[in-house]
């Protein structure tokens, strides 16, 4: 029986978004047959605190339940760690210093997809929680690499984004379409070149409608963090 | 922390459909907010050895492969295990010996399913790998129930259903719609009230097509499984 390492995905982060990473996992690997798909362990727990409540609100932490998943992913034997939702990286430093196993980080992997799409610079519009904006998540990494961040403003948060997030993870997709492609051309409207979905509940919603309609290159987290995996896995 | 046990999911059998299992877990889930969906792990390992093979042609036994997968589900914390690969029923005895987890039957759920879409006996058509067919697994337990039960004749299978189901586990989904489609009509025209699609490739493929053209109701053994792991959970 071989002992090929199982990529670990703590997930749950919604349970959509963590499910639609394992079906985009397998339809984005070459693969002929059953066997030479990647072994892959999803630890879904919903039921990890709210990451936006935790850092803007005083909700529960939610890093000991991020902790229990990652050590249930490594007894399992994996070898990698994948984490479909893009708040909780705001808790990476504690999720890596409770493991030695590497855990593949999000926004590097939105960052590859720019480059992928033959984005190297310039304004890019960021949507996400606005936990991960004002963990400033994307701002500093894509700074970083010389990109010009801009986001939804506090209202188009509060009118667009944030609702379009909470319908996808209330498994109400369709309507979530509308808000959440109205934040995009907002920020396309404002010179940017592309669009980084960066909360994987987002990809979800923009999917459920005419995605093309928003007219701009766009960054699905959830494949970006697949590709990643597969990179890691060697495919 | 909470103790409620999760869900153990032993997948990868093909890896498509148990991502689908657990995309159609959560889409299924009465739920407002991610903390109101249920926790699950699922283990996907694609290299258990093929369960049509093993069956048919002597190749190598899936048993220790299935084990190894609901012993790490129960290491984990699991309270129930369901297996969303139809073939892998074969070795149900072999699976509940190793385990004190209850394991949802597969074809049990697809017998409910048929009740609730208001089939309650009659003829019906079972599509499925010629492994399952071979062992008869939906053949007895639905025969107990009342139903008569008709399946492809061995040149449908040949050229329509195997294909199509190993066109799924290659990621080439909507090229499997036409032979599967096909073959559920077949079964429609010698006189089956209702297609039993008892293979969780099947669904898949067709899906990437006009579902509704094949003209009567059809069982999707993926959300069956789904719906009867919710019901296991109280939901």
């Amino acid at each position: 029986m071989s002992d090929t390492p199982f990529l670990g995905v703590l997930g749950g982060m919604g349970p959509l978004a963590s499910a639609q990473f394992m079906l985009r996992l397998t339809l984005l690997t070459p693969a002929a047959r059953d066997q030479d798909h990647l072994p892959a362990l999803l630890w879904s727990d919903p039921r990890v605190p709210d990451r936006t409540a935790a850092r803007l609100g005083g909700g529960e932490d939610p890093l000991p339940w991020l902790v229990r998943g990652i050590r249930g992913l490594e007894a399992a034997g994996c070898g990698a760690i994948a984490i479909p939702c893009n708040t909780a990286h705001g808790w990476f430093d504690g999720m890596a210093a409770a493991t030695s196993l590497p855990i593949l980080h999000i926004v590097d992997a939105a960052a590859e997809d720019l480059l992928r799409q033959g984005i190297a610079g310039g304004r890019i519009g960021v949507m996400g929680t606005a936990g991960t904006l004002a963990m400033r998540l994307y701002q500093e990494r894509l700074d970083q690499r010389g990109y010009e961040c801009i986001v939804p403003d506090p209202a188009e948060m509060e009118a667009l984004v944030s609702p379009g997030i909470a319908l996808v993870k209330a498994n109400r997709v369709a309507e979530a379409y509308a808000p959440l492609a109205e934040a995009a051309r907002n920020l396309r409207n404002r010179g940017a070149a592309a669009v980084v979905l960066g909360c994987t509940e987002i990809p979800l919603g923009i999917q459920a409608g005419p995605q093309a309609e928003i007219g701009l290159p766009l960054v699905d987290t959830i494949d970006a963090l697949a590709l990643a995996a597969l990179r890691w896995a060697g495919r």
